[in-house]
């Protein structure tokens, strides 16, 4: 597979996303399918939400009814597991996204280890990964030390990389989750992913 | 084919939803392609939009920025003629929705005839379809007489079937546009359709 003369495909999530955590299920395989090399870039949605305008979905009345339906119909769809978290819903990523570019610096395969063990806490496991407690334990099942994580937790460096992240990502203009561009084309939501994948089989239309 | 025994494709759109026009000119092979019905049901989306807390597209930073790169980008994947509308859009829709359903409760082949025509206008030829005079002009198109429509837009009895038919639609916990029903289950989309076409293949999942 030579990924080398072609760019990557960037793939945009927030951990609090069960549409995000789908995608994280599926973007690996498009990436291999074409040859293309896949960056994870966890951000604070809520950010860009703001300037977006948008609520949360379980605070908009119709579309919340609508994504209790659809959530877990897409899990089947894929075949992926999933069960609906408990609350509190959705929760705060921001400990979670801190402790990925902490790992991401040093190994970004471990990072990517730990951000798929993040989503399945959440999402199969119930777990509260807005917990510092939770995202330590998970840290550390991706081999990272305990008492490592929890000193990153607190370092400023560490907190100002995550805002130069979400912060980057919203000059871009990426407002959503999964939010995947390649090739410079924005693909917004899980159910553009096979669109992504034809774009890339296709060259664009 | 034996349309008898399966349940029509309920099909709600929004004049004024470019992705409501590429639902529009996809949705009829869905259905002939399953041996399926398909209701076409516009609606006054912007009465939903309030209940669910969504702005119009194009007041919404970064979402809009997307929106004006997807749509001609959904034109030109599905291969739908489209022309970015010229101001004032969005527009309101409720003169073409009222001269729908009085179209519909006569000839529902007519009233569809209509719709395309009034689609057409909108993302094809850039006319204002807001304007009754236009509205008026696609009727006569659609070979309604002209003198009638103009009494139709104003009759009360017409006025409160397009609120039946919005209020029904807010009742059912539509909120979107395209928004498809089929066998019970809400696809939300013209990114759904696929789905749509695969459920009614597969039978669901």
């Amino acid at each position: 597979m030579n990924t080398i003369d072609k760019a990557p495909i960037e793939f945009y999530f927030d951990f609090s996303s069960p549409y995000g955590y789908f995608g994280s299920c599926r973007i690996d395989d498009i990436g291999q399918r074409h040859g293309r090399e896949v960056i994870w870039r966890p951000y604070l949605m809520g950010a860009a939400m703001k300037l977006s305008g948008a609520k949360p979905l379980v605070e908009r009345e119709l579309i919340c009814d609508y994504a209790h339906r659809d959530i877990p119909r897409s899990a089947r769809r894929f075949g992926i597991p999933f069960n609906p978290p408990p609350p509190p819903f959705p929760l705060a990523s921001i400990a979670a996204c801190r402790v990925f570019y902490w790992l991401c610096d040093g190994d970004p395969a471990q990072a990517r280890d730990f951000a798929r063990r993040t989503y399945a806490a959440l999402f199969v496991d119930g777990r509260n990964i807005s917990e510092v407690d939770v995202v330590v334990d998970l840290a550390s099942a991706a081999g990272a030390n305990a008492d490592d994580t929890r000193s990153a937790l607190g370092d400023q460096a560490v907190k100002d990389r995550l805002r130069q992240e979400t912060d980057g990502a919203i000059a871009r203009g990426i407002f959503g989750s999964p939010y995947v561009i390649v090739d410079g084309e924005p693909f917004w939501g899980n159910d553009r992913l096979d669109e992504v994948d034809k774009w890339l089989e296709t060259g664009g239309w």
